[in-house]
């Protein structure tokens, strides 16, 4: 398979919202310097997920994952984006797409969540 | 300084949304048992900011740490919650109320994050 992952977020009004997703790009790109790795939308905020999926779809790569970088699924994870996962599945019907867990529901970043914020409390 | 730990979340009309609050909550527990830690929200769930730090200055803490559970800071973490703080801070001069960096602005969680992601891509 021929993976690559999209960093999934709401998008907001404020350019400077999209700093973090830049972040954590980077740190993968640390870590597997050779997977693409995209960022995309739901609104406010370009690409949306339909023109990532394309362009990965577009340059062979056959499996997906969808990273949600939302703290909990509500409406948006219920709702919208299965939908979107759907649409882009019908139209790659070739390539595998997975969507990942939030990251409220990620062990290792709740505890990392909780550490930080425990040692903040004695400073 | 008596400390007190608010995590702070946007809401949602979901209820399972703010399960990852009180994950974090529990492990936080785990790790400073003596540590009160209150949820609050911006909208949609209850209690809102302010009626957590009345609560939590009404039981004598002096410190509150307002740790935003937010991916990026965009239009609330920019106007509506400082404003939130400013008019909490009026209301109890005697408290020190701070506001800590949303969950993109902290290098541990970014790399927790990063890790996680960078495993998956190889299931």
């Amino acid at each position: 398979m021929k993976t690559a992952l999209v960093l999934f977020a709401h998008g907001a009004r404020d350019p400077e919202w999209a700093a973090p997703l830049h972040r954590i790009r980077e740190r993968i790109a640390a870590r597997r310097p050779a997977l693409r790795v995209e960022v995309a939308f739901l609104e406010f905020m370009r690409p949306p997920l339909a023109e990532s999926v394309l362009a990965l779809a577009g340059a062979g790569h056959n499996r997906i994952l969808i990273a949600p970088l939302f703290l909990a699924p509500g409406g948006h994870l219920k709702r919208d984006v299965p939908e979107l996962i759907e649409q882009a599945q019908t139209r790659f019907p070739g390539v595998a797409i997975e969507l990942l867990p939030p990251l409220g529901e990620i062990d290792a970043v709740l505890d990392e969540t909780a550490n930080w914020l425990a040692g903040k409390v004695q400073e």
